[in-house]
């Protein structure tokens, strides 16, 4: 079960291609990428209609793609247009088209009704392409369903443990409790630690004498995207209060895409604010992560492993969990509010009955 | 679930031995093969009535195996007639016996009621064995269920898109709409291609000057038995009326058995009656179609994942799947009328019910 | 579904160390096992209870174990006893813990209610580490439910076919009908052959003349554990009325641990009372027996995936079953037993309401 009516990231805007087929799953649903001769990416079911053969081991023709089973052409929009063989293409033949938003580097894809695609609610990443900020782009897939994930993301008290020697710290930063707010479509978290340990990643990036302010404060919203402000400061140089001359700063851009129920897609990047002219510095940075997710990666596939062995398994809730409770929460309502809309859209055609019956003598 | 009174190809002649066990699993039942002294083939279940060990891994005893767990004796008849430290064997120790027809290089095996195994039932496949034509042997091995690999025989409209540098030609060739017959147990399908392309694999067994006719007429028939004139000539030199004196022929003879559900066996040859005394021309043609059903291969198992993803999708039927959807009418119609037939045969006894009730006072 | 009630062998004493976190699925449930500082072995659930995380990727502190994920600590007892962020621990904040006994190299372990844990039910494998035995230490894992194993432990008529070059020996072997006798926890098995060859692996550990007597004398019990007094004497030497300074002896200790329903542990050793200063002798006893273990799994094996085609396959019961028959009986009614318990302490408090019902007026 997924939130079908919001935005995932389906790609890197690198990924997809003016000449090449980009295939990809998300939610369940093998989706097929390319981009029009203008550039505009074109996103369709990655299965043709007729007996379901993967397009994207088909043949790009101009615009189109050609199914290379029985050779049915369809254009950028789904719509079948050519069939050998066959004068009159019946209408439905056609697969699903999805909406598409290209925004700051990312491919946003609307797995759900087209109708409600609002370009609006597409998350601002703008630091992933912003000249005062740099990155490297980053992706990796898992084994487990997504919401390990978001778990992981939500509680930050892991750092110290899962990440000793990367993104990690003194075992203090995992005592301080983060604030939690609830938002319409999420949660914000702002975690501040003060005169704590500088943590191993940041030590590679410039000299730093005595102990940090470090703050993590972000949004994690649905389906699965955080965006964060986070950094360090000399300890007392006040941070807090916005003083941020001698910090260093991040902006982190995060989303989970669900593939199947039991795997998932990580797309990620850590834009930085300083060393804007030193490719190593982002380099190391952008290494830092990857290595630090790989430790993520280890201990969640590891965590599913262990919870697939006993379905009843009853977690004990601790006060860290607030934040991504909440947000399981969120995902739960928003589940079946959707669910819910599909079965009165189903239903309302069968409320004529009665009226109709009334009518007779 | 699979028709099982029908008889399936179970192997190659030349992989049953005199000396060997020959173990392969058809519509999901193990079996054992191999060949008595005087040389006839005996195929019994590979799974020992006792505690269900493969016979096939046992050890040969003159015309009997013995399994290798217990030892337990079992003569080509599929009966126990030894067993240590037990001098009376219970009768009801034996493993299922089937009926099996050796006929032209091909091995064909009953898979349900022996009493209506009719050996005249067992296709003509002269052509594998005829001093007047060449072939060699081919088997590939799938993980889909044989009904994708029918519909893919089942409608050459795929050939110019799957097999472009092998069987395949131009595009103009999937354009024909072929004939196609309703058979008692099958499909009958005439497919004729006139002032065609030379396809690639012809090019390399013999010089053509321009453009040929070419044909393929196979009938298709329960369980999934392929057997095809094909051939082609220069274009307009009358193949179509039977005049065959300057075309080259082939009678492709093709046999699909389903493993189990998600895998399946493929035995196929595409004897030729040119170049006779030419091994590299045989090996030529040979290489060919493995290299296209290489290419079959890759794209039916491609759609087998693709398919998995969704169990519900609907395939949007278009002209070229008269033959397939024909074809499954009639799988499914074969396999409706043994599930009746064995419904019956259960429920006969239970008739008697209501006479005797009647009786009462 | 496993006997929850009843040691099993969870591991070679060697293999739980002081330092490490040695970590073992046993009927399904995941385990960690370390030593304290004063040597105990301590058992509990490998699952922290907050967010199901194996502890066993975490980290030794002292006779404390910390969860790597979010730094939940837990004691020798499995109850937590610091948590990041959390000045209160809730008391239900802990793993199982799992009553362990070592004896005589070998870790048991309780699954079941722990107030019914008595050490004295522990069966004595004092072989294992008596000055006049000497062996080496065994262990294989199996892709198969442990009660095939079983199986083939209580029936010795495989040796002749399974094990022709190692522990077999002439089929006359199998022709000797054994005495089983029921026990109150599983069946004891004599199975003596006069006047029979000298298996293969006997002859590398001892010249002999002619033939021998030899007996295999053991005791199997639940949960699956196996203690043998076998061995072979010059025929005729009287080694059934207990002369047997002419004998070599063995004591076979035994022991199958479920890991799941589908896969197992076996523990083994072969200890000998002969050639005490000569390990090549003893490395020569252990590697026939590796070997034959091997042979067995398998057989064992494709027993398993010839019957996973059929679930509806029937066995044809031979005398040669009355041990494995009368053994798994016994499981059956084990199981069964502690099925009813647990249904009757689930419904005990239920028995109130009538009564409370009938003091109504």
């Amino acid at each position: 079960m997924f939130i079908k009516n919001t935005w995932y990231v389906a790609a890197w805007d690198k990924e997809v291609s003016t000449e090449g087929l980009f295939a990809r799953t998300i939610i369940g649903v093998p989706v097929l990428m390319y981009r029009t001769q203008d550039g505009h990416i074109t996103a369709m079911e990655d299965r043709c209609c007729h007996r379901g053969a993967p397009l994207s081991v088909g043949r790009r023709e101009g615009d189109c793609v050609r199914c290379m089973y029985h050779g049915l052409k369809f254009n950028a929009d789904g719509q079948c247009i050519d069939a050998p063989a066959q004068s009159r293409i019946p209408p439905q033949a056609r697969v699903r088209k999805f909406p598409v938003v290209e925004s700051h580097r990312w491919v946003w894809i609307w797995m759900g009704d087209p109708a409600l695609a609002d370009p609006a609610l597409v998350p601002d990443t703008q630091w992933l392409d912003h000249p005062d900020w740099r990155s490297l782009d980053g992706y990796i897939h898992y084994d487990v369903n997504y919401l390990l994930i978001c778990d992981n993301l939500l509680d930050f008290s892991h750092l110290p443990f899962v990440h000793p020697t990367t993104l990690g710290g003194s075992p203090d930063y995992a005592a301080v409790s983060p604030k939690v707010e609830r938002l319409d479509n999420g949660v914000r978290i702002t975690r501040w630690a003060f005169d704590t340990e500088v943590p191993p990643f940041a030590q590679t990036v410039r000299a730093w004498e005595g102990k940090v302010d470090r703050w993590n404060i972000y949004n994690f919203t649905v389906p699965a995207t955080l965006l964060m402000d986070s950094g360090m400061a000399p300890a007392g140089s006040g941070a807090e209060r916005g003083e941020r001359k001698d910090a260093i700063e991040f902006r982190g851009c995060q989303a989970i895409t669900p593939e199947t129920e039991h795997s998932s897609h990580y797309f990620f990047a850590h834009p930085h604010n300083f060393a804007l002219d030193q490719p190593d510095v982002t380099a190391s940075v952008h290494q830092a992560v990857v290595t630090a997710f790989d430790e993520d990666r280890a201990i969640i596939t590891a965590q599913q492993r262990s919870l697939a062995l006993d379905p009843d398994f009853k977690m004990v809730p601790f006060g860290i969990d607030a934040a991504l409770s909440q947000f399981r929460w969120v995902v739960a309502r928003r589940i079946e509010a959707e669910a819910k809309a599909a079965m009165d859209a189903v239903q309302a055609p069968a409320s004529i009955g009665p009226n109709v019956a009334v009518a007779r003598p």
